[in-house]
């Protein structure tokens, strides 16, 4: 994602000497990606053309559950069976002494496959509690119980993670070497994501507050 | 982006009393988005098969700008040369009273259309000024001029916001009526992108501090 064509990815030099950019298959790399980022981008292709539309994703071992809403509408118009879901977690903007070398930290994941539809009802409403719990852990066990006819209106897609990779940028700028004796403040601006203050729900009654676990989620930083 | 398939955009009720999810092909609503995201997911077609990479991407009146070496990769590789380009921001979490409404407050764009590469030298450079720009205001007078070598080496492509569309989800959680009276707390944990504390370049100088404008930008909440 750099603003520059700085060819980090061709220059055997500056590959030995910083690493900035790398590429990984390594399963724990690409695991904690997916357990991190909370949108997914899924493209499929529909008569010729790319589709990409964002999804709420969650990571269930090998694979990750797409919630199917929005999968359903965009799998079932798609002409071919095989989707790709990318997710990416802003890390910082790098700002080197050039524009040309201005760039990114970010960790991001492409995932080729064919998704299938979960279909057993145990499997689905394991999967909608998944989901709850990714945006706040501890939040099922205080919800009332999903209902037969809920599980019957809920649709899920499974991808597996066997077509994984992920890319990732970090660390410093990288500059042309003639560039360090110019002296702009260079360095990295962390990207964080925060939670803001719960707002209730105007129908909520009045003396309910958020409990114990929503108050850790948002004392969370760079979630 | 809903974890439970609510049907909000079915239920004319629903829609009535509420609108939490709209689609919108106004050009303000759309230009706010854009200006808003920072990583564009870009879908292309190859060999039949969805690709879809993270890329720095900002708008130029009518168009979005997509950096050219990532870009460069995706669209050579490209059987079609249709793309789309989604952007997304997270607004929050939205946490109803079951967990099958449980949704996420969002903003979301897509484009679709054919990229013309960008080839004249001053529009070049003035694109990898604006991506300059757009990650930190100010910022492109403070550096040395870019160089005709660099401008050469920046490839940049520009997408027309002709076929672009946005939905958007805003408010509170949509529960079934029954479940009103269900005491758990209910409402939106606003999700908000902010900036750290600017890290040094382990190679400037000392004495080099960052500018008025980095400290400006890092001092904003929800960027």
């Amino acid at each position: 994602m750099e603003p520059g064509t700085s060819g980090e990815e061709n220059d055997e030099d500056l590959r030995v000497r910083r690493l900035p950019t790398r590429a990984s298959y390594d399963r724990e790399v690409i695991d904690a990606i997916a357990d991190a980022a909370l949108v997914a981008h899924v493209g499929a292709v529909r008569d010729g053309v790319p589709l990409v539309i964002p999804m709420f994703c969650v990571r269930d071992g090998d694979h990750l559950l797409l919630h199917g809403a929005p999968a359903a509408g965009l799998f079932r118009r798609a002409a071919g069976s095989t989707v790709c879901v990318e997710m990416t977690v802003l890390d910082g903007l790098v700002l080197a002494r050039s524009a040309f070398h201005h760039s990114m930290n970010y960790r991001s994941l492409v995932v080729i496959g064919e998704p299938e539809s979960v279909t057993d009802p145990e499997e689905k409403e394991r999967a909608l509690e998944m989901f709850v719990e990714r945006l706040v852990p501890g939040r099922q066990g205080q919800l009332r119980p999903t209902t037969t006819k809920e599980i019957q209106g809920t649709t899920v897609f499974r991808l597996s993670l066997d077509r994984a990779s992920a890319k990732i940028r970090t660390g410093p700028p990288v500059d042309d070497e003639e560039d360090y004796a110019f002296d702009v403040w260079a360095g990295v601006i962390p990207v964080e994501r925060n939670f803001g203050s719960p707002i209730d729900d105007p129908r909520l009654h009045s003396g309910v507050t958020p409990a114990d676990n929503i108050r850790r989620l948002v004392e969370r930083r760079d979630v």
